[in-house]
């Protein structure tokens, strides 16, 4: 997209999205940018009743399709608006997952057809593509330690560690594929470590950081 | 679809489908069948949670896509969880709604391009087609005499006129599209009246009933 500056920030859970996204969050304010941070699914009060749908364990009779036209509608509405009009407007917007996600957890995770979902992302996203993605990348077993303090689990990180694994590499394997676009980030670092590659990739891009 | 027997029903509101399928489904029984009566959107539990944002009246920030992409969601759970295990074991399903409100409402009504509903509409129903299907037209003026003493409107019972207008065009515009399994009825007869119009259908089309 062009005009304002859309980032979006990938990977499993503990990988440390939220701490990064804040931090970034700030550094850009003091740069003089208006900075919304926003999260699929739910980035708006109507996204929000979908992501219920998506996250309630009970919901376990949720068959694929229908997961994925889920999240297809929370990004539809999402783009419509919460992204598009600041980006249009010249303002930065952050979001913590992305269509990278449908594609790591869906295509990678439920091994739904990579044509049906080329075709609903076609669909959906039309131009509203992140300038740059930050994939925290972190193996599984780093993951789980992280993850294990948080509380009640949601329906999918009920999944079980080969969907997880799938998950990890479907991530990467989509920053292969968009290298352009995504910089992958060894998440097992302190979160300042972290950090200090997200700057360095946004300089490396020209990105004024 | 094969094996079992799988008729839907269309049509504006007040059109009078739930008298015409509450004396479908007890004919059909006195003949043997196994039926089971159900209805888009909202056919199972976790439908019926999609449902609720659909119609929510609060819901007036959703976009087109979104709605588009929730009836999907819908429809794809509602295919996967009760449609085709009933029809795979030779019962008959009633459905009030399917696809061809779909097309009614959201091309001839929201103006969603074509292309991409045939895309959706492809992708989730796949072989689920109705045997037969019943459009029960009626006239804008009828429908609105008809379903004023309802009670509170719906979402979609609040929009205007023109609206609605288009949609009745839709579904007429199905019709002539799919003669071979659209039956267009008319609404402004008693509801014995229809009845016979409908039976009489079923059996030039050589469906035992």
């Amino acid at each position: 997209m062009s005009k304002g500056l859309f980032i979006s920030f990938e990977g499993i859970d503990g990988a440390g999205k939220t701490t990064q996204i804040n931090m970034l969050k700030a550094y850009l304010e003091d740069l003089g940018y208006t900075v919304t941070v926003t999260r699929e699914p739910g980035g708006s009060e109507l996204c929000n009743k979908i992501r219920n749908i998506l996250l309630d364990k009970d919901n376990t009779a949720l068959c694929s399709m229908a997961e994925l036209l889920l999240y297809y509608a929370d990004r539809a509405q999402h783009i419509n608006e919460v992204i598009a009009p600041r980006i249009a407007n010249g303002e930065c917007v952050i979001c913590d997952r992305y269509y990278d996600s449908s594609y790591a957890y869906q295509l990678a995770g439920r091994k739904i057809d990579e044509s049906v979902l080329n075709q609903l992302n076609d669909l959906v996203v039309k131009d509203a593509h992140p300038d740059v993605t930050f994939l925290l990348d972190l193996t599984l077993d780093v993951s789980l330690q992280r993850v294990s303090g948080r509380g009640e689990a949601d329906r999918l990180e009920l999944e079980g560690l080969s969907f997880k694994q799938r998950v990890r590499e479907g991530f990467l394997a989509q920053a292969n594929k968009h290298p352009e676009r995504i910089c992958v980030v060894d998440a097992s670092q302190s979160p300042d470590g972290i950090f200090s590659d997200i700057l360095s990739h946004l300089k490396k891009r020209g990105i004024k950081a």
